[in-house]
């Protein structure tokens, strides 16, 4: 019965209209060109239609790129995230490196590996949440492409734009900087508590409990705080002595990455870690320790600045913004939390070995 | 057993060495890091190790940016394709689709959904195969993603810059042009042919059959024909009344895509069609006609072009290129075949919508 209806579809010359259909359409139902022409609403007209997309650079940029793939039952599943939430959360993991670079975006390519049997909505409802995360800061889907695969999963690809002297490196740390967090650490993991179990949400105040779930399913690219940056620099001062990360993979993996990429180490002080007072409440500080530091996916950034510009910094964003600690000469790669007789060595193998089994 | 080899390798400090395994290594037993130190490797050094690359462009310049998706199973198999071959099939693809543009390569990134028991020799003969068909035209990997998935799929997205008057579109083609084609067509399909069922081949001389596996294993992206289309139009002169197109998809919808997208119609003289006599002695005409119209793969250029540029063209890249019809006013998209009573009009929906079941 379905296959009848899949092949009348296939052979109507009105692909995309779901004329005495049985089901919700699928990708099956349309067709590439089909599915093709409805995804071509989320791009811009003058970019769609050919074998790439041409985009102009104001003279005297550099491009950044960065590249990120989720796949399902990895990265999200049906049965928890919305598609506009996938859709949300891949291109806003995209900004997110992009704001650590010091770029300002252009736009994304789509690389959908999807089955068959994939509804038609589901496609569109990730569009739309790529198209609403991508708004407010003028980039635009620029194309992709679609292949037909047993699982569903997304590669985006996201270009930026930048004056090549601010450009934002890794490796610029130095020792007496101040590290900078641009906001709370731990929501993201929060929601993530609330969503997979709901009942421990008990006595938690609605407006936190949207608020991390929020974090968790529609974070914000902090492209803001790298506008903020460039305001108190000026016109024309570089960014070749700053240092920046973002914290996708948890707030001590950045650290740790800045220090290993600049040779140098980093000492935070435990109690100006950027917890949120109404998680700490929730589930202890212990927890929220751990969670501000290991939980990941918060994508804030994490800067080593001069610290009247950090300090500037943190006036002007506010929320959780602060500075957490100063880079050290090293050599190696330790974090210091004050509270404890001897500091904390920390290694990258906590936390993001995703191939590792556990 | 096999799991405590991976266990001990997991917490071993040495990552990225095979002491003691009684198995080849596999991504799980690198873990991401391990990993992504291998590929780093194919990577320019600048341009790796932060959350994006950068990568100056020449003043004045646009961005080309296209994007491809393979899955196992589906685009490539174990089987039947050498990880190299995986590897320079994709990135060949994505620089076929910068020479339709007109773009000079700039590079890739590369996002790769693994299993975590591939064979780290798999991973790393794909990346010698994007870095051996990169290397002539100067582009590098620019970076990527590393994800765990049960299928492997491996999404490109190829960069690349162009003067914009001299950017190709589909949408330039205008009544009276010459459509070009810069190369025998047939040939990867014929090269599948012979991958598939070797036992078919037999009579094919030894330099055919290299020929056209080669055609299929290894399709050379056409950016020297946009070189030698540039110093044949000169400095200075813009492109904007070029269309173009490669033929990935195989000639006959390369034809009906830049029709298309032009608002014109297309003649195709039979005759004239870029046939490999060699192929036609093997398989007979018919045949021949069918794989150059409809086999794809061959990762040729359509190009619409002045008569007299056409044949300069013509003259300068020898070896299949051939002039094959000339753009009509239309309306409509149909090809004529000289040879039959009345023109066969043929339409998009043969031969490439990936989705729809047989």
């Amino acid at each position: 019965m379905e296959g009848d209806t899949v092949d009348h579809a296939a052979g109507n010359s009105t692909a995309g209209e779901n004329i005495g259909r049985e089901h919700p359409p699928t990708i099956a139902d349309l067709g590439e060109l089909g599915l093709l022409q409805r995804l071509f609403r989320y791009c811009p007209s003058d970019v769609v239609g050919d074998d790439g997309a041409v985009v102009a650079l104001p003279t005297g940029q550099s491009l950044v790129v960065t590249t990120d793939v989720l796949v399902d039952g990895v990265h999200f599943s049906d049965r928890t995230t919305a598609p506009a939430d996938v859709g949300w959360r891949a291109v806003a993991a995209n900004l997110s490196d992009l704001a650590a670079m010091g770029a300002t975006p252009l736009g994304i390519t789509v690389g959908l590996s999807l089955p068959g049997h994939t509804p038609l909505a589901w496609v569109e409802g990730l569009y739309q949440g790529m198209a609403d995360c991508l708004a407010p800061w003028g980039g635009a889907v620029l194309g992709g492409d679609l292949c037909r695969a047993d699982t569903r999963s997304v590669a985006i690809t996201a270009l930026g734009s930048v004056v090549p002297q601010r450009a934002l490196y890794r490796s610029r740390a130095q020792p007496g900087q101040a590290i900078v967090v641009t906001g709370y650490h731990g929501q993201s993991r929060a929601g993530l508590e609330l969503l997979l179990h709901p009942e421990r949400g008990d006595g938690v105040a609605p407006d936190d409990r949207d608020r991390w779930i929020a974090a968790h399913q529609r974070p914000r690219p902090r492209l803001d705080a790298i506008a903020a940056l460039w305001q108190i620099l000026g016109d024309g001062v570089d960014a070749r002595a700053i240092a920046a990360m973002d914290s996708s993979d948890g707030l001590a993996n950045a650290v740790l990455q800045l220090c290993q990429a600049s040779g140098v180490g980093a000492r935070l002080a435990e109690a100006d870690l950027p917890l949120d007072p109404a998680l700490v409440a929730w589930v202890g500080r212990d927890r929220a320790l751990d969670w501000c530091l290991y939980g990941g996916e918060d994508f804030e950034l994490v800067l080593c600045l001069p610290w009247v510009v950090a300090q500037a910094l943190g006036d002007r964003l506010g929320d959780g913004c602060a500075i957490v600690g100063e880079i050290t000469p090293g050599p190696g790669v330790a974090l210091g939390l004050i509270t404890q007789a001897s500091p904390l060595a920390l290694s990258l193998s906590q936390g993001f070995q995703h191939f590792q089994r556990p």
